[in-house]
Formats: structure tokens, sequence, C-alpha cells
């Protein structure tokens, strides 16, 4: 009974009113009261472009996620799906240093799909907006062939202080992290097995990851080398780092004690390993410092080394290399 | 034959290299060598984010084209299909009175969908930002079910004078348009019916919207009163003006008569109304001034008057209300 384990009592997807039953217009008039304001935003959405004060540099990217394959209706809510999309966005702007100011919000959906699961979705985007004090500043909406709904969002982000790209780090940097490791994948076991209650955190952070948001310009400052936000699990992604950077980073498999302990008992010793290793859509920060840089909240894990003659810039955990095991979207491996 | 009808010799969506059979790594070398740099771009796409050199006010909007609803396979090629959706984006910066500067596009496709395809459409795309001087920032890569491919644009744009809403329409304004009209509402009936070889700018027009972009940020200055472009016909799109404005907008069908005649002769006498009373797609763009104020490279096709007593907003042609014929995304009508 999968309904069962939803996070929330949100409508299901075909669940209520169908979209094809409304003319576009009433859609918008419905959805876009969901969306706060911003004291940024000088042009609300419903003109032909919305208009965001800016500064001097603004950071932009862009995530999407698709039923089927980023979410599945018997595991996530309209307003999961919603907080998740937002997150995983503005995790990317803080990864640079950026503080997030505002997103677009695209939704390609089947016409079957129903109002009440739209508006259960916008409340979740809103909210988690509003929590980062980030301004919806338009979108798109499109209809889909049947069973295909799919949501797009574009983030905006404002640079107070350097920007930090994933090729700074020298030898000497310490590694650390801020936030969880392997929660959220974790979570996903459980989905998977039908086993929530074994650590419902787990099962939220899933659902409704958490990023260290504010971590990021503070990071930036305090003089970080190289920074990202785990999406696609540690050893992935601090090997974009080491091979961005041309170094080695080792890992310190001990440091990452208190990550395995804190799901050792809901998913058993080996997949604890995998999912604190490989786990993905986490959306902590991982970054490297000089080792006096290091800011409060984050937590050293391993150090940035020279890469050795014969040998190739990556990471290694306890002096061994782990394979890759992070997601690719269009082989799904 | 529809294939022999396509505007390019492009590959076509299933021929050759399914997407599947390469990694995300191996697929964006591919394709982001086909995008140009720019001057603004502080931080290129390859990080979590880009970042881009902004004034105090950015414009944002965001636009997507979806296989089956806004294309087929057999009338337009990938490299159109890149065309389009930037056009479409860049002509709403413009309809503010911004300038584009950059772009973010996310491709969400069936695994089988073709690499050739895919290098063709991200040729287009590039080709299509370069001429606009506009940078591609990022974007993002997804698989999509069987049959579904999707490419979803954001853009930004800088805001150098005034930002121009749809709802600044004053009594006495002229209406004015810069560009054609039913052009590419002719093309998509001309290709509808396998004779493209009646009109091929129509046909052309409809792959490949050109928008006055730079009259955009001209018009702002001269002191366009109401801006947008033309994207769900006049009739739709004035009527916007005319709401937002709460003015009554009357345009000559005399005025007209220029595009008309473009037209006749390929869709006959009624179609060719219809193509340029309701006809979208165009990207055209549609303002108010006052009559002193208009701008060289604009014609006037109207004027606003105030509401009467027991009138509401809206767009008349020779003094009657039109019915709205365009396109409603969740209705389809």
């Amino acid at each position: 009974m999968p309904h069962a384990h939803r996070s929330t009592r949100g409508p299901m997807m075909t669940d209520g009113t169908p979209l094809r039953t409304l003319d576009e217009d009433d859609l918008l008039a419905r959805i876009l009261p969901l969306f706060g304001g911003s004291p940024d935003l000088v042009v609300a959405p419903g003109d032909d472009a919305a208009v965001l004060l800016t500064s001097d540099q603004t950071v932009a990217t862009t995530d999407t996620a698709v039923l089927g394959r980023d979410w599945l209706d018997a595991w996530s809510s309209g307003a999961d799906i919603g907080h998740k999309v937002i997150v995983q966005n503005l995790a990317d702007v803080a990864a640079m240093g950026g503080t997030p100011t505002g997103v677009l919000v695209t939704l390609v959906a089947d016409p079957a799909l129903s109002l009440e699961w739209v508006l259960d979705h916008a409340r979740g985007l809103g909210l988690a907006c509003a929590e980062a004090g980030v301004a919806v500043l338009g979108g798109d909406l499109s209809s889909a062939p049947a069973g295909v709904v799919m949501v797009s969002v574009t983030a905006l982000g404002r640079l107070d202080g350097p920007v930090v790209l994933r090729s700074g780090a020298t030898a000497g940097d310490v590694l650390a992290v801020c936030g969880t490791l392997g929660l959220a994948a974790a979570g996903l076991r459980l989905l998977e097995t039908g086993s929530e209650d074994r650590h419902p955190l787990a099962v939220e952070r899933q659902r409704r990851p958490v990023s260290p948001l504010t971590a990021g310009p503070l990071a930036a400052r305090a003089g970080a080398t190289a920074m990202l936000d785990v999406s696609d699990g540690l050893v992935r992604d601090g090997s974009r780092i080491a091979r961005a950077s041309g170094v080695v980073l080792e890992v310190d498999l001990g440091a990452l004690e208190p990550d395995l302990a804190e799901i050792r008992a809901a998913v058993g010793v080996s997949d604890a390993l995998e999912c604190v290793l490989a786990g993905g859509e986490e959306h902590s920060l991982l970054a490297t410092f000089a080792p006096e840089d290091l800011p409060p909240g984050w937590r050293v894990i391993g150090r940035a080394r020279p890469v050795a003659r014969g040998e190739r810039p990556g990471l290694l955990v306890d002096g061994r290399a782990v394979a890759h095991t992070g997601w690719d979207h269009f082989r799904g491996s």
C-alpha cells in the first residue's frame, strides 16, 4: 500500500479535477497567489517577463524533475516535489557562494493531472521559496503526452562575495562537509522496501531535502577554494572537485562514522556505506579550505594532496579508489 | 512524404545514435562547444551554476516547446526548434524593453532520441543565441518516457531604460506593430496542407520566427506605454494590453492590408484574415505610444480610446469584437 506511505495527505496525481477542464488563465489565477513576493521583485509574474533587482554578478542554474525517474506518485506528494526541485536548484546557487533570489518554474503535464495535485505542488514550491527568501519570477505551463509530468526550475542568485568554483582546491587544503551524508539515499532504500518506520527522518530528507544555503556564501567569504553541493554522491561529486582542481582528495572513512552510525541500524552496514559514499540528492555542501579558514558548521572529512607520478586526480577513501556509483541520466546507471 | 518538406536536411529524431548509448559527460562534451561565449559570462557552464555580469535590473522569462504540441519531427529540424525556442524567449525579454543577455536550456528527452538530432538542435540554439549576442549560461539534460521530447528555455536580459508593461496604454495612444503579422500562421497552414511551395517565406517564418529584438529597448526609450510580443495572435495579445490597461483598442482592418496581401494568394481570403488576426508564434512586437513618440520601424494599426459606459476593455477590429481564437495549452483550443 504505497499510498499509506506518502509524507503528506496531499492528493494523488489523478485524483480530482483534471487540468484539461480549466483554461490557462483560470489555472494561473489559482496558482499565482500561492507564491509570495519579494522586495527585489520589480515586476511580478503576469507580463511577458518578470524584472528582478540584481547586483553586478548573477548566478544562474537550472534543474528538472521528471515523474517516474525523479519521483513516484506513491512516494512523494506534489508539495514534496515542489520543495525538492526548489532546494536542489537553490543548493546549486549556494554552492557557487551565491544567495538565491528568484526562480522560474515550468510545469509540463498530462492534462489528466489533477488541479488539486498542481495546487499542492505550487504550495510546496511557494513554501520552499518563502523559507529561502526567494521570489517566484515566472513560469510556463504546457501540456504533455499521457503519463508525463515534469517540473523544470531555473534559479538565480546574487554574489555578495567571491565566486567558488570546483577547480580551486590545492594540496594541503582540508575537504569538509556542511550537512549530512547518506540520509536521503537511506530514505530512498526505506521507501523501496516499504520500511519507512525504520528511519522517518531519512525518508523525510529523501522527500524534502535540506541544504545549508546560507553556509554557501559564508564559506565563500571564509575562503573556500572549491565547493559544490552533493547531488550525485560524495564519491562522484568529490571526484569532480579533484579532477577540476588537479588534486587527489583523501577521504578518511573514520570521519564519516557519524553519518554511517545515523543510518546503519535502519539500512544495514553495507547499504549504509553505499549511501554515505554514493548517495545522491543530499544537497549538503562539500568544499575545500586552507586548514586555518574552516568556518564553523563544517566538519573535516579528508584533505587534498598533490597527484603522485603515474596517478590521476581523483578521490580515495582510506587510500583506495571507490567505483563511481552515481546516477547517469540517459543510461540510468 | 513529409520528410521532403523539412527546412533543412537535419537528421530525423530517431535516425542515428540513440542518446542512451552515451554517458552524460560525453554528451555534454559534444554539445557545449556548439555554444558561443559572451563577454558578460564570468563563469561558463560546467560548474554548479554560471555567473553572468548583470545590471541593476534583470528581466527573466521562460518558455517551453513540446514535441507533438509545439512541433512535429516531419515539419521542423532540430536546428529549427532550437532557433524557435530561443527566439520566442528573447522576444519576451525585448517586449519588456530588455536586451537579452543569457539563456539556460533544458532538454528532457526519450533516450531513443538521436545524438545527431540533439547536435543539430544545439547548433540551432547556439546560432540563434550568437545572432542575438546572447550567452548560453547553462542547462540540464534529463531522460523522459518513450516519445517525449521537450525543450525548456529561460532567458535573462538587462534593462538599460524603462521597463514597459502591458498595463500602461492610455486613451489617445496609437497601437503599432513592429514586424509582420500572420506569416508564421500562414506557414503552419501550408505545412498542414503540404503546400509549402505556395509561400516558402511563410513556412520559413513558422519554422524560424524572426523577432525585432533591438526594437524593444528602443521602443521603451521612445516612450512605449505598453508592449508585448505577438505569440498568441493580434486579437488575443492585443486584448491583453486592452484589459491590463483598461482601454479599448480599435484596430483598423485597412491598416492590416499589407499583411493580408502578403499571404492572401497562398492561403486564401478567409484564412489570411484568420492568420493576421489570430495567428500566433509571430513574435513581432505590439505596442502603444503617444502619437508623437512613434519610433521609426513601427506602423500604426489602430488607437486606444476610453471604455464607454456599459462596455468592457478589449480589442475591436473595425468596431467589432472578434472571437479569441488563440491557443490554450491544456484545452488545446
